[in-house]
């Protein structure tokens, strides 16, 4: 993560005030406020600003006069109770805002969910800096040969520096016709008098997909777990999943209860559907259960070995 | 408005609390949090947290790394051109949370502002209060015979006492027969032992749509913005009106630069069509304009008019 | 289910008409398109409008240029994967609309679903008909002792009889005083030339919650389902779960593949949090397993319990 | 724009298709249906699907039972009133769907409205084809001075030859590379067997942000007026403007009335501030007014003397 003179300045700047509020505050959240939270090479994840907390999940579901809470065993189960069976409104009663920079191709993974606030730094409007992300060794994988949206064995030798050779080289070259293109120094003068700058809106066209660009986006909590349930998942792309697991530590910060709530009845959940189900059953009974006559297909079925994580006397595989 | 007394002491206790925060606080909103302002006869309107200040929009615009705002006066000026050109991404980053306490006709209303987050007081799981409204009389208006969806002169004498008869008479006898159904005392036990009290989710269908109902309710400023723009306005019911004026005052407090910028380019603004700006122009060349000759609908013509607040020598009626 | 002549008149008429479209057509759905299928005592749906098909979902997903469908098999088992891995985008690309007649305690609960597009009957505008919901006897239930939202068993005799009487008694007394406070005939006129009636935005307040209301409602198949999965559920309550199940029917003829996905990963699914995997995992490995060394509350363990539906061999409860 | 002939035979195809339906239809955008109408080089938009007509507003606006239309001449009066009253509730019942060719920084503004259904080709799963965004000579416009997010003069000669040179080249050269490390043909076997290539999900950050992408987008008739009301706008990019203009056409042969109510109350109308609007009541009063007087800062006396476009007798500038 690179962060200016400037930036680092503010951050201390924003960090250093304090108030007296009668809302409700989060001490363990409070201590990350507006600190960045590195993430990739270039990146970061900040806290800007909170509403509510766990007690506020509370006090909406009993639609409160007051703080709402009784003892923490009765608001953590409630919270626990909510979570389970689905009760979404109350968790939208906290909301978070973060600010955060990522390179392009993730937040054109991000911005596809929808129900958050975005503003994001225009390219239109201003110059964006040199910065692009290039994955470390260790995540330069193959594509999987298992499955068409995943990754495989990792690069290494020269496969791997033949990729980062390109990745950067392009990255650089297309960053400085961008500049060129442009035409403008610090102060939006031309840096060079004889010719015209292309417009900002056009000359962005020519960079890559890796250039790091940076937005506010703020969400309610329901929204915020469902997007880490997504993103905070094994099945995300590495390059989302680092800045969703960033934002869960700050969840955990945030609303403890309800993220242990999440993690119980979401992200360390199962799904079976109505076969599954059935031959979980049959297997509880004591039959044996083969592939071929479980209802599954064979897709299904390795899921459900998989979930069940299987070397049971039950299975025959 | 009526608050029992261990409202009125939970409320109490939450304004007595005070916590330090490195968040943005807004005295001015501080001083009103948490108490209930009253609307009609006995709803309120209490602001229960909120999120950022006219700084935050500023801040969002600008992606910046710490409160972003310089000047007072520049700021004032980017928020009323965000505001005048509705780049409205920035206000979505303020966030309010309300607790409402109104008629069950007006949430009906209310509730059609899909962009917000709701909880509101079950009916299927806890019992509702005996409270209904009752307009006062100034408020008990005939049907308008110019709009079929507005009020006309209010009614005066025996006309108006017998609707206040009905009202009252309706709302009481049926709320009775509610208490009569449940068959429940306050700590759930049933009043009558020889007999079942019917199901809270089937009992409450004999309510009236006058009856009371609560709910928290929390939105960004934009979409707040929006409903007010439509629900203060003089076209709205004067029931929902009486909420969003009490509303649009705690947002001077909370934002008075976007308050301002929002009555001035809102509020106070009127939108020509494509053929009134044609009309306006043809006044302003000097020449005189009738309905019949200007292309607008005889409706449109009188919009115009009441617009212009007319009688000068342009026009020809 | 109350039509009058017009309204019978007018669906034969939108039912007889013809025409030619290059658009995906399902000859299920038309045959049902326009007719009112009952439901509760007067009320109805009807389905008005779609847009799509199961060829449609297949075809967003693949971002055809023709209609992108394959196999049959190939497309049954592509939408069985988008349904079980919660890739909920290509079934958004299918659009329903209803016309749906409720009472309005039920439109209380329907509307909660924001992310649908609906138009309701205006009694700001218009003058409700004189139609109430009143449970037939098997539906008159008591209030649950063990779940403060729902239902115990059914009253009987003298019980039953004077709740009819009540809501009956109730709800043509409040739409007699309603009709009287508005004192207007079919044609508007008043019916008592002698006094003002009262505006219709006021009078409908004194209606009771059980009164019809009508609704165009429209939303996406991802959300449709959605709706289905909360409302044709067992713990819904039972006066939206007749309107969610005649829906459910629609659908079925509109998109069967969606649908009997639908079925058999959501409706007939489970959910099973981490410690409910980690008890059935021990309980397939042969141990025995009971609630207090199970890491699940009482009420988890119930409910896993009831789940597995089961008295075998590895549970001790 | 690029069809290749399987794409084309795919469209042909589905425009020969022909079902009967009960549903309304609209012949002048059957017409159009699945057409591929160009824009920018390489870029289209086609309508895949639709549900509703100008009748359909009419009908969901009253509630009817059948198709709820009266006189043409009422129904254009009431879609005329709704639209000038921003009642959006009733053009939300028509829905459309378009297929979409874009470049990405295009999508990348587009994608910001949030209210729509997106299934856009995933460059994860597949491979994207060789084609970029190179704009034509007359849109290679300079920074504009005045207005930071906008175009200037066109840039001529060898300036424009450099940056169409640099365009070109980097698009070119990136994409080969892209195409390098995935090492597959299209097959999807490995070009070069003796070396792995690397997973989808990275080789496409590569990628320049004029590389064209696609997507399924679906929306309501009240959101794409919206979008149109922003997007055809003078002040939108000139590369997004295109596309709405063309959308616009099908909206014209879709829902003629509403189209024509949005041209007259939308795209040719104006807003006037609160002062604006009191410095053209005091102008029509007759006085003189100038800036300095007027409560107007410069830059608004400069947007109200452009909307008045004026030379007339009233103002001093």
């Amino acid at each position: 993560m690179t962060l200016n003179e400037q930036q680092s300045a503010e951050i201390a700047a924003a960090r250093a005030a304090a108030a007296e509020t009668r809302r409700p505050t989060v001490p363990a959240l409070e201590a990350m406020l507006y600190e960045a939270i590195p993430v990739l090479d270039h990146g970061f994840v900040r806290v800007i600003d909170y509403m509510g907390d766990d007690a506020a999940i509370v006090q909406a579901a009993r639609v409160s006069y007051g703080r709402g809470t009784r003892r923490v065993q009765e608001d953590a189960g409630l919270i626990r109770y909510l979570m389970r069976h689905r009760h979404s409104t109350p968790f939208e009663m906290c909301e978070i805002k973060y600010h955060v920079k990522l390179p392009i191709f993730v937040a054109r993974q991000w911005i596809r969910h929808r129900t958050a606030n975005v503003n994001e730094y225009s390219a239109r409007y201003s110059i964006l800096d040199r910065e692009f992300y290039i994955p470390s060794p260790e995540n330069l994988a193959a594509q999987s040969v298992v499955n068409r949206q995943g990754r495989g064995a990792v690069l290494e030798g020269e496969d791997a520096a033949r990729v980062l050779d390109i990745l950067r080289g392009d990255a650089m070259q297309t960053y400085d016709h961008y500049a060129e293109m442009l035409n403008e120094d610090e102060t939006g003068a031309p840096r060079d008098a004889d010719r015209p700058g292309l417009a900002r809106e056009l000359a962005r066209m020519n960079l890559t997909l890796n250039t790091y660009t940076q937005w506010y986006w703020k969400t309610d909590l329901h929204n915020l777990l469902h997007f880490l349930s997504l993103r905070a998942d094994a099945h995300a792309q590495y390059e989302i999943r680092v800045y969703a697991e960033e934002m869960l530590r700050t969840v955990e910060a945030w609303v403890p209860l309800a993220c242990q709530a999440f993690r119980d009845y979401r992200l360390g959940a199962v799904t079976l559907s109505a076969q599954m189900l059935a031959v979980v059953k049959r297997m509880l009974g004591g039959g044996p259960v083969a592939q071929p006559d479980s209802g599954l297909s064979k897709r299904e079925w390795g899921e459900l070995m998989g979930v069940l994580d299987t070397h049971n006397r039950h299975s025959r595989p």
